[in-house]
């Protein structure tokens, strides 16, 4: 089974295209985990870290189909986050939670390899691919975040190890920052740059198409450009689509419903701050505040599955 | 003193403008380093690569000014990697090296100020820059590399914490892989994409200048298209050039010279395979081959040098 078929399934069987993003900062951590921390030393937050994602996992493992682990975030805390990092990917993948980790990396050939041998393909996907669960990444995530800067031949690599590990890659298309359209939207003969990194997605998903037609090769679009985001479902119908910037960022359920397909499946719709840090927002703080801030998650996480579903 | 300055101040103490890149590939140690790996896991061959390179560090510190660690590499083992990154970075940077992590890291916003938080600034850039050096990057290092496809508002994080700790950023420009030019070459109302690029570098640049007229926004230049390092040496005149794809990747002398200024200096040009696994090239071999596998190093440096100078 490929990284698109688990993907949908996992939407099918949560009715849920809620992804959420873990992105542990420390001055926004609840009460409860930030004081627990010890020292302020990166052990100490690592720690912290780790806990705070693998409650969140308990509590929407059974709400969504997928969780993507920042990894700025844990970078942030040097060699001791990433520890972290792993950590958390390991629990959500065990937990059942596809993973999808935010690392936007990319470089030239041999070492493009490396990263996608890093990051692509966990002991689920490499098993529902009938493959040995030992040849699984050592971070243990199914699909990874990429950049397409460095061209065509940066991406090669990747692909092939999705085809090795039943695993997925979601290269940057649009992405829903303001100044994103800096070179994303640049016009070259004709085509915008991101139309390019488009076709591009299309033509590697070639000869890779599953049942319901989506490959391995998913595209990051973000919530806060529609228009664009209806022209790029369009132009990639076998991409599953990575959506960022619904809530905090400003994009909003009607928005990114162009993203889904006619049985409301091939897109993941993320929410980071919304949800992981919902104990914080006026809807849930006077309800839950930082003592139940679990509960705020999955009041927060049950409103968004809500509001897509509408 | 600013980045610029300090790279610049290393090149003329070091009269090399070599650039040694630190890319551990198991395959690839030489034998008394792979024989003592006494099990195939991931801690195992972490502490195998953190002796290699810090064996490298010892060799090259006072023969060149900066080392570039290739953080795919030490991804691909997972955590345990990461936590030899940092151990690599720190060695180097306490060796009194220059240290460019080749992270090729960025994102939108706050989540870029995590990576810029993360990875700019060695306790000895904080300390030129007369900040308290429990201000430096929790990993340790002076420089990243930063892909620019997310548009202008994911780099000025990073400019904003070059600015407070000393540190400097190579931004991809033109990358040294035969398809790189599927994005950067494209043709925008007349400019390509990485002159665009470069021209964002130098607007970023501006106000920051050294006494010499370099700022801290660096730019990766690929020493495989000579023809666009002169346009783009021209076109960033402010902006330390970090030159990969010497050597190994098929770049010359005489290609890159164009890379430094009338003084010989505003450039570093990397190069990775042919340094640290000069034991097996077959001008060492002979002579030192694996077992004094830290004199092949020490020559292919001392050969690039001479190369670069002549």
């Amino acid at each position: 089974m490929t990284f698109s078929t688990r993907i949908n399934e996992a939407i099918t069987r949560t009715g849920s295209v809620t992804c959420v993003g873990l992105d542990p900062r420390k001055a926004q951590l609840p009460a409860p985990i930030r004081d627990a921390v010890s020292s302020d030393t990166p052990d100490a937050w690592a720690a912290a870290y780790t806990q705070f994602c693998c409650e969140i996992v308990d509590v929407v493992k059974e709400m969504v189909p997928c969780v993507k682990p920042q990894a700025a975030f844990f970078e942030q805390l040097g060699p001791a986050g990433m520890v972290s990092l792993g950590q958390v990917i390991r629990y959500a993948a065990d937990a059942g939670l596809i993973v999808i980790t935010d690392g936007k990396r990319n470089d030239i050939g041999s070492t493009a390899t490396a990263y996608a041998d890093a990051y692509l393909g966990s002991t689920a996907s490499v098993a529902a691919a009938g493959g040995d669960p030992a040849t699984a990444s050592p971070w243990g995530g199914d699909a990874l975040t990429v950049s397409p800067y460095l061209g065509r031949d940066s991406l090669e690599p990747f692909v092939e190890v999705c085809d090795q590990r039943a695993a997925g890659i979601f290269v940057l298309v649009k992405t829903s920052n303001p100044g994103g359209g800096y070179l994303q939207d640049l016009q070259c003969d004709g085509r915008t740059v991101y139309r390019s990194v488009a076709d591009l997605v299309s033509e590697l998903n070639a000869g890779r198409l599953d049942a319901d037609g989506y490959g391995p090769i998913g595209a990051v679009v973000g919530a806060t450009y529609p228009e664009q985001l209806v022209e790029l479902r369009a132009a990639m119908p076998h991409s599953i689509l990575l959506v960022p910037g619904f809530g905090a960022q400003g994009g909003a359920a009607k928005d990114v419903k162009a993203a889904l397909d006619a049985s409301g499946r091939g897109a993941v719709i993320n929410s980071s701050r919304g949800i992981i840090f919902a104990h914080a927002r006026k809807e849930f703080a006077g309800t839950f505040g930082d003592a139940r801030w679990q509960d705020a998650v999955r009041a927060a996480t049950a409103e968004m599955n809500e509001q897509l579903r509408a």
